[in-house]
């Protein structure tokens, strides 16, 4: 049996996409309200940048600065916005359409193959007697759920996942394999969690006693409001005192950790492997950049935005923009890391500067070098 | 059917807790020792913060600076200290003890649901022939466990966990669910490992040979002491030569990488995201903040702190703070830091003091600006 | 029924390495084609450092510094290079061998327990009736994989592993347990996902609508080239328009994030942590060290080497090293941080020069202090 799979990067790929049925130019042009030049009958069955379709695929020319791509591709067809329309190139079928972007957004769900989704519960997942599912719920293989848990109509569990019990997972969940839902976790509508996703864990908390270090319990709830979505190998703790809870359409990237307590606004975006310690308050619309890791306690103003890296150990006011480590204001760290550059090239004449004979540097006189 | 979860963040939530029993303010006094003031009838379900907690939730004050949630709080009744027992403030139901936050994590306790725990073996597991299980051991559905695999007294392990193949798990040890203990891994007793833990993984280690890049042949063990836990979805790799070992007591968040050869003494903490390349030495009861990377084959004092997102490239002497990337001891990059905020205010003075003529600032003769 | 794992770090450990039958020391020098010295017929087991190797363990010096170490070891056997056979040294059974590290490394496999594996398919597997099974094939218990899948000869799926609809496994691919390969996902020959690993998810990619957010549907592929190796709980998205392809013999640590869109030349090595933004692009033989993060877009030239904990937001020229946030090139790093630990000792007499009279100072007088 051979699997149809390359061993190396011999030249361009044959193309994104996976859609199967093929579809005409004209028929795109309907779809999207745009207007076809050339020859409607050539069939697509799948989507691709520029440099790297077929003949068999559609492409996109949005900016002139891709020019030269399209002058070269071998694409079937191109949707064009209306100002680059008559731009020579080699695809003679185009799609002139306003916003060729949205155009293609709205057709990759044409192109994108379903994962196929079983009805009711597999026989051989192990729920528990008083679990109670809702309507037009899938249940996948070796699936496990605990006593007490609700499952909401419309859901879909996927093989290996486990529901913890007494957890309530609202109506149209997606919990993708191998996720885990701790005990006790409340999930609203339509939240995605992706494989491996942890919800619900007992926080990282210990007190010193005189026995040794203790666990600290965790009575705190974990509430994922409704169209909130977690990564792969993703993972948020419970509350120890307080709640923790990611509010209302927070999406959240791979492998970010949120610790107990945290508060998540409405609407904030997670890249991966961001990392939020005990306690923070963060509020709605804010952006956080990959990488980013924010100390306990502090407060992100509603609607900021932490660049990708920035290690966070202050409060953020609402709105601004902050980068470096640790984190401050764009603008100021921006700053500093141009006097860096700049200073580090007159190093040795600014030492000779100050180490001068006092009497030609008065100002030397009461200098101690200490900045603190 | 309808799933009690909010889809907003409507305002204040209604309570951190999850206790169901019912407990008086009577009952809570006798329990923490405290002196019970006002309505001693008053019963409470839960627990939560003074400025989210409810008429049926306990609370506490332990520090003036929270005295104005204090004022308005809703909480039916309040831990607090001898100090502040006569402040003004909303809850007239207190209970005075000396340390309200011990108090707290006391009672934390007894607001928390505990999860059922089954008995015996789940008919659905894969347990090999020759696997010796312990008395009092719980097996959940679907778990695999190899071949020679030795499960100590009272140890539990969750759905989907795999146990691998040779390895040897202590007294109450506890596998959370989709954990991995990779073959001839060793776990002492009381360990914990969360949902998705992947201890014992053969390391990342490769050499260059004629035919290509070769793996290097893993046979050092993974060893986990006792009363170590490693939290949701971290990772430890076993050794190439030498032995991996976490020291007792070493407690380890979530998403944390440890990588091959490495030695971690006893009662270390790592918060999360840190990562500890291969052949590094670390001494007991070292603290790792979030996001800490350490590079290979350096060795961590006892006692010393890495502040959160240190980067560190060199030997850390015992006891001491240090943070930064490259990270180097705290009060000097404090310092660094400062110095940079107040240079690039005069960047361009200098530059000027500098490109003075010669004659005026014959220390620039010789100066080529170059630092190394 | 106790299990046999130590409670503390009481001193050296016993010894790494795992192997259990016995060999004697000519049959090692025979083995590894070396002189041997001293007693042939003594009996090793396994492989540690000389620092804690014991009398039944084989060692191995090949670098003077470790003389030391070679003066005291209780080493049974040492791998010795022909520079250093005479140093004097506890271990008087010794071997002769031009490069020890070599020798070491062929030996260890000797040394290396091999996980047991069954043949054929497990009852408990849940695969679909389209499903094509390679000849040889291991699948392991509870094992699912959807419909249309295609698994090559000689492949192993292990424990809980889930591989998705339609995708496209080579030959001798080895999943280890609970890794989630996502449907329509294609992997090379010989390519290696350890436990956890997550690939061929929808990557992180939204636009607002009129209604709010709405998820970007993914159509592009996730591609696996032939022996590429992914570590546990690293996470590869599949492509949005374009495909993700990670090139043929690149290795991946744990932990790591690669997003859609991006495309990974080949023989490629990521450190742990790692994490790579979307739609980037990286060249062939590129070194990414822990913890590095690569913004979205950029470009990392061929055989271009990231340290450690560089945060990468612009291209990165063919065969240079980068290091430092934002990442330059490693020189202009180290000029910086050592600049900066300079001037932080001359802050104070610094502001002062720049603070004098205009007319000492004449070249301050249109110093706004501005660096933009």
């Amino acid at each position: 049996m051979t699997a149809a799979v390359r061993g190396g990067s011999e030249g361009p790929q044959a193309g994104g996409g996976d859609g199967q049925e093929p579809i005409t130019a004209a028929a795109v042009a309907t779809q999207v309200g745009g207007v076809l030049v050339g020859d409607g009958s050539i069939e697509v069955r799948g989507i691709a940048p520029l440099d790297r379709a077929g003949p068999n695929q559609l492409s996109f020319l949005a900016h002139l600065r891709y020019g030269q791509w399209f002058a070269t591709s071998r694409a079937g067809v191109v949707l064009i916005s209306p100002e680059l329309a008559g731009l020579t190139g080699a695809p003679s079928t185009r799609i002139v359409v306003d916003n060729p972007v949205d155009a293609m957004v709205a057709l990759l769900a044409r192109f994108h193959r379903q994962e196929p989704r079983s009805e009711g519960v597999h026989p051989s997942a192990v729920i528990a007697s008083d679990v109670r599912l809702g309507l037009g719920v899938t249940i996948d293989p070796f699936v496990v759920i605990g006593q007490g848990a609700v499952i909401g109509d419309g859901s879909w569990i996927s093989a290996q996942a486990v529901i913890g019990a007494g957890s309530v997972l609202g109506k149209d969940v997606r919990v993708h394999a191998s996720a885990v839902v701790y005990p006790f976790t409340e999930l609203g509508d339509r939240v995605i969690l992706h494989a491996g996703a942890r919800v619900g864990r007992e926080g990282f908390g210990f007190v010193p006693q005189a026995t040794g270090v203790v666990r600290i319990p965790h009575a705190g709830r974990c509430i994922l409001e409704h169209d909130v979505e977690v990564g792969a190998n993703s993972c948020i703790d419970r509350g120890s005192v307080d709640d923790t809870i990611i509010g209302a359409g927070t999406k959240i990237d791979n492998l970010v950790h949120i610790a107990h307590n945290v508060r998540v606004g409405r609407g904030c975006f997670f890249a991966s492997q961001a990392a939020v310690a005990g306690s923070v308050r963060i509020g709605d619309g804010v952006q956080i950049g990959g990488q980013v890791g924010i100390g306990g306690h502090v407060s992100i103003g509603t609607r900021a935005n932490l660049a990708g890296g920035a290690g966070v150990i202050g409060n953020v006011p609402a709105g601004e923009t902050w980068s470096g480590y640790p984190a401050r204001p764009h603008r100021d760290h921006l700053r500093a890391s141009a006097a860096i550059a700049r200073l580090a090239k007159i190093v040795r004449p600014l030492e000779q500067l100050v180490s001068q004979p006092v009497a030609a540097n008065p100002a030397n006189a009461d200098a101690s070098g200490d900045v603190s």
